[in-house]
Order: structure tokens, then sequence, then C-alpha cells
């Protein structure tokens, strides 16, 4: 079933090894350990009176490893809802994944600053450059069943950078703060994501289109990636905003903001279909619009009654997108979003910015107290008002709105060379391209041959 | 195969959307962040002195997260072992789960003691509501397969305000301990869902009777829902208990509990099969009692020794149980329990009610030192005897039975009412009710096509 | 499709009963809480100035949870490879991981030394108890699908004894570093697994090769056990390092590994194909190559650039392990390794040993610092020179490897003893010989009804 221009035998491995030894030179020549993470370094510390519990790794790392599981098993599995291509998707999620993270350490750890020349990594580093991760793997929910793993890795690399150069602007340039990323992740992630997936139109994806759907074991299957992004978002939003009330009280909005969306994405998908009955797609995907909605203003005075406001229409719109803005977007504007990544990062992700700069507006030194630091320093410092810093988080919307539709254009453009071993029309959604497929079920086979020889018997008789 | 009389779109709807208003407004009016998770509140102690490591965040955030893995996904997947069943199973146990931790929230706070006529909530809250939404899933399992999301989301409110009410008589009434929960979660889910399906008795569920059974790859699936309850159930009984030697010890108990209660099953299954074959119900369910078992006493200073006895039973009995008593409860009490229940919950439950009752009847300042004043904090001050302490303990046991099989006996009957949906007789265990199922492997269909097609060219020849 | 040899419904429940009363009884004698579980002892602490934070159990317990999971889900399900042999990989793996965990605590308790003649536990022993098992479940691996689950209680006896005595020797007799046990766990249970399977060869065992594969959705489970493997291999390299920067530093050496390892194993599984497809065996174990080789050295300055190599490099060996070894191992040295952990193992296993001894060759106090004496006690205190260090490691994997290969050997010929109810010849790699195994999909019986009846239909007209 593979012809010679989907044969990856030399295109993936040249791909891999090129970018994996540029890699490894490049974190040989600038990447060191940071002052947690040396020996020497740290003991240094503690012989200045740190203990050994100040190390990040303990504030931080169980919040890590959730973000970890999130990115890997979370959105890897989110996406094998289709019914012959839960290889791609949690295999090209996991090569995507382990490309971006190490990319994503060099350009981050280039624009977060440099120290004596060389990038500090630690914790903390992990945690972002799985965030940055985290983007790349939103924008491959949008062009999901329809590209070559080389394609992906190039994407990957493309959009890491970009993503850094967004995240400068947006928390050191414009001075916006998105502990959980609803800018700087999702709704960059989503917009450049759709946006590649505009340039890489297929007017003849028809051609697939009965394998571009689940059957009742890759529904399930998804259903596990589902349930840990929504289990462990609240760690997602948490996991690198201060220490104390602030890791604690993200965490806490977060859980109510996801409760109340999943009443609402359940109230929604059943009064959407004509016959009531729940749809899959809308569980699997619009039950998590709350995490990221709560992704800006999670670590702000939301208080829980805020969170579950924004998380309660956070599903209603999520559901609404898949039900009637999907089809419109795919016949309108050609934009062939797999995984409705606009319906769960897009639309969720620009509600989450919105809310993010008005809870900013609103920031008192009454409500905050002594915590107006940790959130809003500038602010606390006295550098700029409530109501400026929430302008900076709305310019930040517009700007990475921008960058992701811009830079998802020039990417497009680039992954549409025909190069990189793209699928035909007629074998998009489909593992049996780039992968070694099994046959079925053995007890099928079995009781087929079973048929066929009663059959036979009969045939002859 | 959906009528008029399972049609969800208004139900459902409605229902979702009504009490999530009513919990959106409830938590405007009463809700407000506790003192660590208020960023005021929070930085006033931090200048007072506390570090931030002192925010109970850090103690409690890891255990939550596994509490919060094994509601979503242990309960969750546990359940998928019905062949037809999975949508259901994992669906409606994350939609109950997602308004009852929101109604414990508030059930319980309101009983734990306001704060200037306030809820304040944080991480401890959030495990208490968590565990709050166990019981009722527990009670799920005993109705799984015959009930509509309609009756389920009303069962939920009803359960856990009698939930809180029981836990509330148990802990701070009557001063019992039970930081597991083998009365307040496993004995109380266990036997108001007991009665509500005994309420609910199906005389002709026979008609659907060969749905009620599993099929190869949904025992794959039920799997995962067991390892995750196994393998986190030393982060739910440890998760509320003191700082230090309490989280510790509990923890450390409730592994060693763990594992001796899988060995005990593993021999069972195989000893009561005339075959000698492992029953894999067995070892989705009973290979977990030993964490029900070690719910009251893992906090005690039970010792390995101990917890392992008390495994090693709780595993014979639950086989014994699934074995010899289900049968007898379904033909003699009518008592159609889906999941067993009982057998996993309910009659370990009691024996872990006992053994913390013994456990608590024999501590001394001897054996627990000044860590005495963490577990029986009572016993500690001198206000009564160890012995006595055992005799709360029973006595909190016999509450717990009253107030769960007279709480199932009424919400049975209102659930009884014909208005919520119920399935019929014939369409019980069946995900095709009240969801959009797709087919199954294409493969196999593409397979069956050839059947068909090699067929017809026999038949034509 | 049971016959006598292979019915164990006596002697299962005898060997698990037996096993698990010797282990209560010896639990009984001589385990007792350490200082930080047992009540008075840690209180005794504490009110001598430790704060509860102190507590080993909050700078361990999260990694050990992540261990936790590796063991059970990780191993069990990375086994669910083959397409009839699911219920036993998971299954299998659980018991022999529940009974494993509790000899280990007492075996290793014995060795690492008494107190007052009792063996002390809290969750370090824990985590050792489950590294110990992982040891056992990578045996298991090689002889997977071809014993039955007494041969595997057994052969976990005596191989956790002899892992005890191997680490032992390593860890306090040589003076060797294996913290996250590139000898003492991988390539011990590697070759200790492969004498067992070389000794128990089959000569026939092409009688079951048609079931000696895996089908699309027996591969989507595996890679379930893969990804929780490789998420949370950061935390079982760090999980007893030293508190702080050792830790830390251990977990992002390990990150690091992985990611180059999963890019290069992409690109030999492709490279390899001859139509460039990839293959999930591949994936599902090579990606895992790089933790392994980081396991003696992941707590040394190793730098994220030489982590990076060793991760590269593995993932190389690993798959070329898979695609040319393998099939020169079983046919010209008889060994039938089943999972193949030879190459995700033992060789990885050999290369992570060679790097520890290198890396602690070249270890001086100038790049160290004080966190010489964490790392390398011995040196630290100018016992021993660094070389003589990488000496001592490299002494350490020969010792390993003889007594795997020796022990091996001889647990081999016990198991081969014809009382353990072994599989034969034509029944390997199925469920159906020790478990009861429901039918598949009820919806392709209907499907196959269908055809049966249209078929009849059609004969009949």
């Amino acid at each position: 079933m593979t012809d010679a221009a989907t044969n990856m035998r030399l295109k993936l491995p040249i791909t891999c090894f090129i970018l994996q030894i540029i890699l490894i030179i490049l974190f040989g020549a600038v990447v060191k350990y940071d002052h947690e993470t040396d020996a020497k370094a740290w003991h240094n510390m503690t012989e200045s009176g740190h203990s050994n519990y100040d190390n990040d790794f303990y504030y931080r790392y169980p919040s890590f490893q959730d973000v970890h599981v999130m990115i890997f098993v979370g959105f890897g599995f989110l996406m094998t809802f289709l019914q012959r291509y839960g290889f791609s998707s949690v295999g090209f999620n996991f090569v995507i994944a382990a490309l971006a993270l190490q990319w994503a350490t060099l350009m981050q750890g280039f624009l977060h600053g440099l120290h004596g020349g060389k990038i500090e990594i630690g914790v903390e580093s992990m945690i972002n450059a799985d965030f940055c991760t985290g983007s790349v793997l939103i924008s491959f929910g949008a062009v999901l069943g329809k590209t070559s793993p080389v394609q992906l890795l190039i994407m990957a690399m493309f959009e890491v950078t970009l993503f850094a150069v967004n995240e400068f602007i947006l928390l050191s340039a414009l001075g916006a703060k998105d502990a959980g990323g609803s800018m700087t992740i999702h709704t960059f992630g989503a917009y450049f994501g759709l946006m590649v997936t505009r340039i890489l139109y297929r007017p003849n994806l028809d051609k697939s289109k009965h394998k571009n759907s689940s059957v009742y074991h890759s529904d399930l299957f998804a259903m596990i990636g589902t349930l840990y992004l929504w289990m462990f978002w609240p760690s997602f939003n948490s996991a690198i905003t201060a220490h104390g009330d602030d890791q604690h009280r993200t965490a806490l909005n977060t859980y109510y903001s996801l409760a109340a969306c999943t009443l609402s994405t359940y109230a929604m998908s059943s009064l959407t279909a004509h016959d009531g009955k729940l749809d899959m797609v809308h569980i699997q995907n619009a039950a998590l619009a709350g995490g990221v909605a709560a992704g800006t203003a999670g670590e702000m005075m939301l208080t829980p009654f805020g969170s579950m406001i924004v998380g309660f229409l956070a599903g209603i719109i999520s559901v609404l997108g898949f039900k009637y803005l999907s089809p419109i977007l795919e016949e309108k504007l050609k934009i062939q979003d797999t995984c409705g990544v606009h319906n769960l990062h897009g639309m969720p992700g620009v509600l989450g910015a919105i809310v993010g700069a008005v809870t900013a507006a609103l920031a008192t030194r009454d409500i905050y107290g002594d915590g107006l630091k940790d959130v809003f320093p500038d602010v606390a410092k006295g550098d700029v008002e409530a109501s400026f810093q929430g302008v900076r988080q709305a310019i930040s919307l517009a700007v990475t709105l921008g960058i992701a539709l811009l830079g998802g254009l020039i990417v497009g453009f680039i992954l549409k060379l025909p190069v990189f071993g793209a699928p035909p029309d007629t074998l998009c959604f489909e593992d049996d391209v780039y992968w070694e497929v099994p046959g079925d079920e053995a007890g099928h086979e079995d009781q087929l041959t079973t048929v066929r020889t009663e059959e036979s018997e009969k045939l002859n008789s």
C-alpha cells in the first residue's frame, strides 16, 4: 500500500538523525545545569543556609510529572479516536513531543535569558519545554491524519521557534501573565494549526471519509486521553505559578472550572442531538474547555464562583463549535480541522485570554494583599495600573493571534512542498501508510473461518 | 432504538443546567478561598514566619492527584468490563463525579463548620469532595446498566447529602476515626447502592442477560481501572491523615494489605473454579478489597503484620462473596448488584470498620507515644479510654449501615418514579440507549465484506 | 482446552497460600516500622526539632507512586502486545509483583542491615522492593507466554533472593553506585531471564507461532505500558538518590536521554524496514532504552549533553538488536526471548553500566564540589580514587552478569521440573489455558449472525 512517494525509509531517518545530532551538538555547546541541578552549585547553596527542601524539585516535580502525562498520554490517546489511526496518533505524538521538548529547551532558554552565554536548565525549564510541546500537539490535532511524520517534525521545529518568540513578546516584552497558557499555548497552537491545515487544504479528502470516524473501542481509548487531560489540568495550570498560595489557588480554580464545564458539556451534547443522545466527540473534547479557559486567570483571584462561570461558558461554546461552527469552517473557509482544535483550544483559549484581561484589570491590593507582587509584580511595584495590566493582556491576545496565523501561513506553504511524503487523498486517516500494521483480532478471524467453513459445507451440500 | 421515554433531549440538559446554575449561585453566595489559597491571607501568614512549604498544598496535592485518578479513571474504567456499556461506564462516571464533587464541597463545608458564614476551601476540601464522590460511584456500580443519566444525577445529589450527614455524625458527633473511609465511603456507598438497586428490582432483567457480561478487550479496559485503584490506594487512605508519620504509615500499611490481598484473591479465584481457571471478575475486584479493609485502621499502629492479615482475609471474603453470596442475594433478596459492590466495598468495608474498632481499643500511649494525639486526640487528652474509642468506632459502623439502608430505601423510591427515562428491561447494559454509538472495527467490516463477496461469487457461480 | 497437567486448581492456591502465610509469619516476626512511620519514634524526633517536612515521605512518595505505576501498569501493559495473552500479561504481572515486593522487603531488609534484629521499613524500602520486583518482571518478559503462574511465582521467589544478594555485593561490598539500576535491575533481570528461557527452550514452539504476534488493539494497549514507563523513568532513576540536586539532576538527565533515544529509535525503525514503515515492536521497546542506559550515570554529573548521547546510542543499539540479533539468538543460541528483553534491558543495561564506570572514573571535586559526598562518598572521604570507583563499577557489571547467568541456569532447571503445569507447545501465548476467557465483541457476533442469516436465506432461496 506504500508507494515511493510515501516511503519514509530515507526521509524519516535522515530527518531524525540530522535534527537529533544538531540538538546534541547545541546542547553540548550551550546548555548547563542550573544552580539546583548542579552538584557544586547546589551544595554551595545548602552550605550557605538553604535546606534541600528549598530545591525547586520538591515544589514542581509532581506537577511536572502530571504535565508530562498530559503531553504523552493525554494528547496521544485523545487522538486515537480515529478507527485506523491509533498507531499514528500515539506514535507520531510521541516522536513529535520528544523532538519538540529538546528544541524548546534551546529556544526558550535562549530567549528567557542566558547565564554567562549558557542556557541553564532544571525542572522549571522542563515544564516550560513540555508546555511548548503541548502547543505543537494542538496543531497536530488540526492536521491529524493528513500529514507524514517528516512534515510533522518540520512543523514542530518551526512552531517551537515561533512559540518561543511569541511567549517572549507576551511575558517578557509586554509583561502579560499567562501561567496556564490560554494564549501562549492554546490560542497559539490552535490558530497556528488551523492556518496550516487551511494551506494544506485537500479538496478530495472525502475519498478517505469512511476512515475519518471512530469505532467503539477507539472511542474508549480516546477517553483515556480525555480523562488524563481533565484530571491533571489543575497541575498544568499551576505548574509554574509562584510557590505557596498561587499554585494552590490555581489548582483549585481549575478544578471547579472543569467540573462546571463537564456539566454544561453533557447538557449541550444532549440538547443539540435530535434524539438527545450524547456524542463522544463532545465529551472527549468540550469537557476539557474549562481547563483551557482557566489558563490565564487561574492564578488570579478569580474565585471559585468565577471559575465555575468560566468553565460553564467554555463547555457551551465548545459544544456549539463542534456542532455548528466546524462544518461551516470546513465548507466555507476550507479548514479541515480533524480534531476540532478550534472548539477545544481556539475559542476557549480566546475566552480564557479575555477572562484573564478582565480579571487583571480588576485586581486591587485590597484583594491580593502582599500576594499582588506574585501575580502582578508590575502593578505591585506601582509601575502600571491594574487597568493597564488588563490592556497588556488584551494586546497579548492580539499579538498571539497575529503571530499564530502568519506563522501558520508560512509554515503551511513550506509543508506543502511535495518532498515530505504526505499521504494521498485516498489514504488519509490510515496507519498502514507509515506503519507495519498487524491484523485484527485472532478470535474474529477464527470465527470468520468458521463462517467460511460452514458456508463451504452448505455450498457443497 | 430510542423511544420517547428514554429520550434525554430535554430531561438531561434541564437537569444539568438547573443543578449547575444552582451550584454556581450557591458557590457565589457562600464559598471562599481558605487561608492557604487566598493571596492576601497566605501572604499575611508568610510575613508572620510561615514558609511557602508550610502550605498544605505541598503535603497533600500529590495525594489528591492520585485520588483524583482513582475517581475518574479507576472507578470509570473498572466498570467498562461490560461489553456494550463502556461509554456509559466511563461517561456517566465522569458526569456524576463532576456534579458530586461540587455538591459535596457545599454539603461537607456546611457541616464541617462555617467561617464567618462562609465555606472555606483548599486542597483538603478537594480531597474530601473526591472522597464523597467515590461513595456515589460505588453506588453507581450497584445499579450499573439499569439507570438513566438523569436518575444517576438525582441519586448523586441525595447521596452526597446523606454522606455528609453520616460523615458529620461519625467524625464530629461520635468522634470516630475513618481516614480512608472503610465506613464513611465504602460501607456507606455499598449498602446505599444495594438498597437502591433492591428497590429498582427488575424481575425481567434476564431480557438483557446476554449483554451483562464482558468481552476480551472490555476486560482489559477494566484492568486499567483496577490497577489504578490498586496502585493509588495507599494515597487514598493517607490523603487526609495528619502530616508526618501518619501519612507515611498509612500508605505503608495499605501497600502491604493490598499485596497480601492480591495473593489470596488469585488463590481463591483458582480454587473456586472447577477447572482452576482464574476469573477476571475476581482479579478486577477482590484484589482491591485489601485497600477497603485498611481504610479505618490504616492510619493506626496496625503494623505491617496486621495489615497483611487484614488484606489476606479481605481477598478471601471478597472472592467467596462473588462466587457464592452474590447469586443468593440476587435470587433470594432480589438485589441485582451489577458490579458486585457488596463483595468489594460492602463486606470488606465492614471488615475494615471492625478492624478499626479493635485496633483503636488496643491503642496505648506506650505504642503511639506523643503520636497518640494525632490518631486519637480524645484518648490523648484523656477525655475517653481507648476501649471507649473502640466502642465509638463500632457504633459508627451501625450508624453508617442504618443511614445507608434507610437513605437507599427512600432514594430508591424517588428514582422509581417513571419520569427519569430509565431504560426498558430489554435495553439494559446497552450504550446505544443514551449514546451515539459508532460501528465496530473497520477491519472487520472489510473482512466481512470480503466474506460476503466471496459468498456472492460462490452463490453466483 | 485445559487438561489435568495445566489445571491450576490445586497448584496455584497451594502455592499462593503457603507463600503468603509464610510471608505474614515472617513479617510478624521480624518487620517493624522505621523511625519515620512509627508514631512514637517520629514524634520523638519532631519534639527534638525536626519538622514534619523532614519526613522522607515528602521527599520520596511522589517518586514511589510513579515507580509503582511503572511496575504494575508499565510492565503489565507493555506485555499485552500479544493478541491472546492480555489477561496473563497484566494478570500474572500483577500477582508476581504483589508477591515479589513482599519477599523483596524481607530479603533486602535482611541484607541491608537489621536494627536490633528487626527489619525497619518505610517509603525507601517500598521503593527498593518495587525496584527488585521490576527485575523479576523483566525476566517475566523473556519467558512470557511459555510458563504457568506457579512457575512464575517460584521464579520470583528465587530471583528476588538472588537480586538481593547481587545488590548487596554491588552496593555494600563493592561500594558501587547504581541508583537507577542499570546493573542491579536491568542487566540482572535481563540475563537471568534469558538464561531461564534458554533452559526452558521449546524446540516445537512454532506450533504456537500464529499467536506470538500482535493485533491492532493489543498494540495500542501495549503503548499504554510503554508511555507510562517512558514518562515516569525520570522518577524511577531519581527515586532513591540523595535529596536535593541529586534527585533533581537524575530526573533531568533521564528526561533528555529518553528524548534523544526516541528520535534515534524512530530513525532506526524506519531505516531497517525495506518499505520504511515503522515497527510497533521498536517503538514500544527501544524508545525506552534511554532510561535503562541512564540508570547508573543518571545521578552523576553526566551533563545533558552526555545524557543525550547515551540515549541516542541506546536507541540505535536496541533497534538493531530487535532486528538482527534476536533472530540469531533464537536460531543459534536457542534463546526464545518473547519480549526481546535483551534489546531493551540487556544491552542497554550493559551500556549504562559502562557509561557509569567511565563517568565515575572522571569524577573530580572540581566538578562535584561538596556534592561529591552524595554521589561518591568513598571518593569524597579520600578512601578511593575516582578511577578506582570506575573499576568498582566495572567489576560490579561482571559480578552481575555472573550471578544472573548462573542463577538463571539453576532456576531454569528447577522450573523445568514437570510439576508446575507449564502449557504445552500448542497452547503457548494463549490466555485460555489459565483464564476464563469471554468471547469477543458482541457487535461482531451480531454482524456474523447477520451474515449467517443472509447466507442461509440466499442458500435457501
